[in-house]
């Protein structure tokens, strides 16, 4: 490599506050699982005696980038954790070439070179014909992964070691079926079996470190980035990701719409250390000109598979919109806010025709089966309003998301089904009822929900009161929103505004449902607060860097830190 | 007047974005009740039709300053909006001169004289002896007064002229009493009767707009301000106020501790236009230099009745706080965190003896009724921490609240409860039936509560949630909590954050719990949206400001705002 592509000054790393990256060892397989370890100071008593605080290891999303000993370089991407075990399941093939026209389209086009990733995997991996390599399809066969064991010790932040006593409340689950004390990798296998929890594990992608998404595990929250027809280079859209999951995003969604949309993508995810969704019809439409009418299977076909050989982990695929509901639509007062639903139902009006997407629902499946690409259903008709929440177009689409979240689990396609939106709180509950009846209780992913409609700017907190409550209900993950929802793009303090809010949710609900070990932080926060122990409260905030400069600004002095 | 004491260019005045203020007059008295109306532009139909879309009415706390009429003049103070109505009830006499020993002291000191307000009312209001002049003696007598029409004109939003359909949600009230369309003058005297409700409103601060508290009505917010010994001037703490009721506050705490506090208070009242509420205590241990075992009934009593006399509308009084409860607190993590509840804790300790708010309650109430001063339990024993929350010194303190109530109320003392705190979902629903059996539904006013402990620099957005959730199950008021809690004094902008945050919070509530016409707002702002309609969504923004910025930001084009 003689020039550099890409400048890495602007991309965030470094360890955390008073923290260290630990790796614990699996006791199945040889894997190693990163944890961030919070160092606390000691505690003196007014009696002048000395006690040790206990380290609190917490869930870190952040990847090798806040390790001090990694050496980040983008232009080589992230170490492959998962190459191993996936060529050691020996179900997988490497291909001769990139099997999409336009991902070979895109490799020759030597006009690209200056903006490519040098190290473009050529012979991406599919399953061998007649093998299933999908987590759920192992999970059903009753195999634990090296993926599975790893989520099992990621989930149980080394709870184990916690010697402490502290008052703890009980959790209301509402039906779900949280472990009273451990998380076990037996335990991840049946409930990915159960079609209750996903691991998004694109063969593609080992770069990312697995993490799972189930209503009995912890809440987890997803941010989105993505460059549009006038932003971002794609050094911002990297950084965009790994800024992101620092902050704690467990995945990362690419919504661009802008140029080189395949190149950057290939950037994003060989530096990603978390599964990395796309919504390919935004895509699939760029490749038309932005004209829905001339979208096609073929089009859509193809995007798929190029991303699924990028290492795409999941799809958002808006497929359970259909012709009978757009009349359903008509009297809303938002009418169809979602992209992909206003997408697709242009094209249905035009051609008078069925929704592509469902009519290949099957077709999907066996793309995705071939890498374990898991879907997300959209909710191409998610209320955009509190009048048009829980009407009957979204639960009329729910049902039908129903049907495919069983066709796509008879093809072991790993699915969640995504959810609203803008919805009253006295309504919430009867989303999470009915997506639990219809969906076969497959994880719920929900954008927000939006409690109001009045408060554009702090949409984040408007969005996090509903986002709280439906994840403390058992929605699995949560979508973020930004400050800047409904009025502009977000910039580099948007996502982070948009991250800590959703973490700080997902964590109300994590204590609510009675996720083991989720109140130890809040504990040791608020011993470290009644003892002013400044730096200790630092540390163990969510965002370190803002307590500290708040605290900063009216008692600068350094006494106050450690007093 | 020869020389300006007090610098108004600070104030911020002037109307809102795209409203004007109008006055709606009461069919019973002879009153002017302010409003907010929200004017929009037209819908454009695609095929060229122009549709009026009416304009909305909503509740305005912002008093006199968003008024372009009115010239402001803090000099002078606000219009004495309810001097006719107090004085026509032939109830009250004019005392020859303040009856506190520190009101007349700091009255006579004419170092003072550079920062005193100049028309100091030297002659307060009291209660003709035998006589009671609270507004819950006047409705227990089945009285309708101003202010209760007042209230029930502002709570109604000029609703009856909507004439426009729009998909409304059923509330959810858990057991509430909302009003199926109207707010009637005799409902708002049922509900002070009953004493499910208080309208603050000290005979000696006619400035104040009436606005009720209770479960039943309209979900009100409460800002905290005050100087510390280290930062602000009268300037500032006057603009906090002004600053606080233009974005939503309800009422405001003056929790002062710094120099000249009864000058401070003087100026704050006199340009209040919504209730103003104190902690005397505070002040109390001022006046004993800060040592808390010289505290005694006597200084306090004193502080009483200087408060009272000049005007304030409630006084946070910690009396729930008994001997017995001080040993369920030791093996809390956070021990006592209310800084009321931890001052008389340690009075309790030193003398060995029971709390004096609580064995001179009885004369307290006496004091309260002569002005009409409300008070609110204080919950000394709040939880400062999750594991802290629901404990039995929480809810030990919460039955001694529920006691004092009843003892208010014998004597016609308005009281509401306040309540935490830190606490997790799960556990929120219980605080609030607890707080409405043992309190026999007297309005409840909770400190959020945070439903983490780990987000500082995000505590505004952590108690924002649990704030949404127990004003839908029927809490009365909400004080808010800025980004600045647990790190630092909050400014300006922190003010403003704290308020809308909760704003958007209670409105959330009110939607949920069925509020008749909550969701009109919403319902404009979607539409707008959905139109297209910029300016109108900046307008019906709870804070157009920050809305437009935000947009200005990506989308500078002025063709964006009305297309």
């Amino acid at each position: 490599m003689t020039q550099q592509k890409i400048s890495q000054k602007g991309i965030t790393s470094g360890p955390f506050h008073s923290s260290k990256k630990i790796y614990e060892k699996g006791s199945i397989f040889d894997i190693e699982v990163a944890h961030r370890c919070i160092e606390l100071s000691d505690t003196k008593t007014s009696e002048g005696e000395i006690i040790k605080n206990p380290p609190i290891t917490v869930y870190d999303t952040s990847g090798p980038y806040t390790d001090p000993d990694y050496k980040v370089d983008l232009e080589k991407g992230l170490p492959k954790l998962r190459k191993k075990w996936i060529e050691e399941r020996d179900d997988i093939e490497k291909l001769p070439h990139l099997s999409s026209e336009y991902g070979r389209e895109r490799l020759k086009d030597e006009a690209l070179n200056h903006l490519r990733f040098d190290h473009v995997n050529h012979t991406p991996l599919k399953a061998k014909t007649g093998k299933c390599v999908s987590q759920y399809y192992y999970a059903c066969q009753g195999h634990i992964t090296p993926e599975m064991e790893y989520v099992a010790i990621r989930e149980n932040q080394q709870l184990k070691e916690v010697k402490e006593k502290y008052r703890l409340h009980q959790g209301e689950t509402f039906g779900a079926n949280i472990p009273e004390k451990e998380i076990t990798p037996e335990f991840v296998r049946d409930e990915i079996a159960a079609g209750r929890a996903i691991l998004p594990a694109n063969i593609n992608h080992p770069e990312a470190e697995p993490m799972i998404i189930g209503r009995n595990f912890l809440v987890k929250i997803n941010a989105n980035i993505g460059n549009s027809p006038t932003t971002s280079s794609i050094e911002e859209e990297v950084e965009k990701a790994v800024w992101a999951v620092r902050w704690g995003a467990d995945t990362i969604m690419d919504l661009s719409t802008g140029n080189n949309i395949h190149e950057t993508r290939e950037w994003i995810i060989r530096n990603s250390p978390v599964p990395v969704g796309t919504v390919p019809l935004y895509q699939a439409l760029e490749k038309v000109g932005g004209e829905v009418e001339k979208l096609s299977w073929e089009i859509y076909r193809d995007t798929l598979i190029e991303q699924a050989e990028q290492g795409v982990d999941y799809f958002t695929i808006h497929a359970g919109l259909l012709m009978r509901h757009i009349p359903t639509t008509i009297k809303r007062v938002t009418g169809i806010v979602s992209r992909g639903g206003a997408i697709m139902a242009k094209w249905m009006l035009h051609h008078h025709k069925e929704n592509f997407l469902y009519t290949h629902y099957d077709d999907i499946c066996d793309i995705l089966a071939a890498y374990d690409v898991g879907v997300s259903l959209g909710d191409g008709l998610r209320p955009g309003s509190i009048a048009d929440a829980n009407d009957r177009a979204q639960f009329g689409e729910l049902e039908v998301l129903g049907e495919l979240n069983r066709r796509a689990r008879a093809k072991y396609v790993q699915t969640i089904i995504e959810g609203p939106g803008h919805v009253p709180m006295q309504a919430i509950k009867e989303n999470m009822e009915r997506q639990l009846k219809h969906c076969d209780e497959a994880p719920f992913y929900t954008l927000g929900p939006l409690t109001t409609d009045v408060s554009p700017g702090y949409d984040h907190i408007t969005s996090a009161i509903g986002g709280a409550m439906i994840a403390w209900q058992g929605t699995a993950m949560l979508c973020y929103v930004t400050p800047k929802e409904h009025l502009g793009l977000p910039d580099k303090h948007d996502v982070k505004t948009g991250v800590i809010t959703y973490k700080l949710a997902a964590h109300a609900a994590d204590i609510a449902k009675g996720f083991p070990g989720a109140q130890l932080r809040d504990y040791a926060m608020s011993k470290a607060r009644f003892e002013f122990r400044w730096k200790d409260q630092f540390a163990l905030a969510l965002d370190s860097e803002t307590a500290m400069k708040f605290h900063d600004t009216t008692l600068p002095d350094e006494g106050y830190k450690s007093s």
